[in-house]
Order: structure tokens, then sequence, then C-alpha cells
């Protein structure tokens, strides 16, 4: 019985996350708890998720040089420990932003492809939202994140750090 | 600059993990849910992910020859996807009772080992005794899952299967 276990490395996690989401829009249904808060629910725990990671995830790796440095440490590293493969494109201004795009974002292969599915998309995102923030955050690096898709399974993720522009002003 | 990405690559399920049992319980004291519901919870969760991880990783396997042959797929193939080690011993004694033991639990690896954290194991085991439930109904097998702590962080997971004592009474 030979089992393809790479290619399933990721499911657990993927499985989980999909049933956190579904624990947690049941839970607004039935009355439990407010259905606004869901999105900020779920951005908390990946928060708290990302935190826990990139602290064992940097034990004992060296200083990061700069913020450029720490966003490739996360296009990499982080998001192979999480899903299994890199970010396929960063792009950054130089002054706070960055952009990493993931064509086959993993927590959105579950979701069918159509454009009527895309209305559900930010409840695949917020989590992932939360982990890159608590892992920056446990970096020192305050940011904003958000995602969006365009077409299905790729995704954006959107960082602005506002103190770098601050650092940046600094310079000049 | 190196990672240990294999030492990590239980991480990202773990911390998840984690971060849905604090959430269930932190929702229970602040009283939007039962809280005496909150070991359910945590067992049905995992009862639908381990559904889901099973049929995934079943999908090219030929057929089990019986009940044994499931609880040996479960104990390598199924343990190892979710927690990236095997289970260290099998004991059944042949009439539908299976005991699993892992003798370094991944779940249980972030608690402390003192004796006072006992009390707390029963949140860190009933996800895992859903998951195995789960995966085991998904292949037809019914059963009763239930999982103990003696010496941190080893873990026995007991499994008693009711319809296989009605099947060796028909042999008989």
């Amino acid at each position: 019985m030979s089992v393809p276990v790479r290619m399933a490395d990721e499911a657990p996690f993927q499985f989980l996350h999909n049933e956190v989401i579904h624990y947690i829009y049941k839970s607004a249904e039935n009355g439990e708890t407010e259905n606004g808060k869901n999105i900020t629910k779920l951005e908390n725990m990946g928060f708290r998720v990302g935190q826990g990671l990139i602290e064992r995830l940097t034990k004992d790796t060296a200083r990061f040089k700069d913020e450029l440095d720490i966003m490739k440490f996360i296009c990499k590293d982080f998001w192979t420990c999480v899903f299994k493969k890199q970010i396929d494109n960063l792009r950054t201004n130089h002054q706070g932003i960055y952009v990493l795009q993931d064509n086959k974002f993993r927590l959105l292969s579950q979701l069918s492809a159509g454009k009527q599915y895309l209305e559900h998309a930010p409840k695949y995102l917020a989590f992932t939202c939360g982990l890159v923030r608590g892992a920056l955050s446990n970096l020192g690096v305050k940011s904003i994140v958000t995602a969006e898709v365009s077409v299905m399974p790729a995704c954006k993720t959107h960082i602005t750090c506002p103190s770098s522009d601050q650092r940046h002003s600094h310079k000049d």
C-alpha cells in the first residue's frame, strides 16, 4: 500500500482550517455568537498561530537585515512550512508595501473555481491574513494585511507596513 | 538561512489545534456557548477532519483485507500524515479491541510534563479521538474511541469496534 504522503502533507492543516471556518460560521447561525465577528475571529486565530509558528521557525536563524529580508523569509520558509510551497511572486514599492502572490493557494483549492464562489473567498483568506500579521508582529514589524482572489485558486496578499514609511522619511 | 523544515512540518497543524481548543474554551467562558459541550465539539471537529483525510489518503489504495488491516493503515499511514510519526505499538485482542500507543504524542508536546497538567489532557485528546473515529467510520468501521495519558507525552488510544464481536460470533 503506497500513499502519496508528500501530496497529503498539508492536508491535515487544510481540513482543520476548513472545519474551523465551518464551526465558527455555524455557531453564528445558531445564534451562539455574532455573525459579523466571524472574519475577525478567524483573523485573530491566524494571528496567534502566526506568532507561535514564526517563533519556532526563527529560533535558530540569524537576525534579519531589513524588512525586505523578513518578507523573503515569509515568502519562502514561512509559507513553505504552512502551505508546502513558496510564494510565486513578491513585489514591493520599497516603501513598506508588499504584494505576495500565490498562484495555487492551498486553502482555496477545495473551493470550486466558479465565479459564484468568489463571494465565499473572504472567509478562506481571513485566517491567512492574521497568520502573516502575527508572524510579522513577532518579528517587530507592524502591518496591515489584506488578501484578494481574482482568479481561483490564485491569491494576492497585500502587506502594508506603516512604520517603514516613517523609517524612510527619517532617512531623507 | 537554513530552517529545520522537517522538524516544523507538523507545527502548523499543532498550533492551529491548540488555537481551536483555546477558542472553544474561551467562548464557553464568555458564556457564548455551553462549557460542558466543549469536549463534544472538539470530538465532532476531529470526526469530520478524520473523514475528509481518510478519503484523501485511501483514494488510490487497494481494498483492505480486514479490520486489522485497516488498523495498521491508521497506525502507519494515517498517523504519519497527521502527526509525522507512526504509532509505536498496536495491540489487539482480535475481538474488536485495539490499543494504539504513541510514546511521543505531538499534540501533548506543548503541555508541560508535570502531573498537575494531566487534568488538562482530555481537551488535548478529544479531537484525536474524533479523528480516528471519523477515519474508521468512512472505512465502514463503527467504533468507540477513547484516549488516555499516563506519563506525558505518551498517549494510548483505545478503539472498540462492537460490530466485529458480532462478526466473530457469526463465525462460531
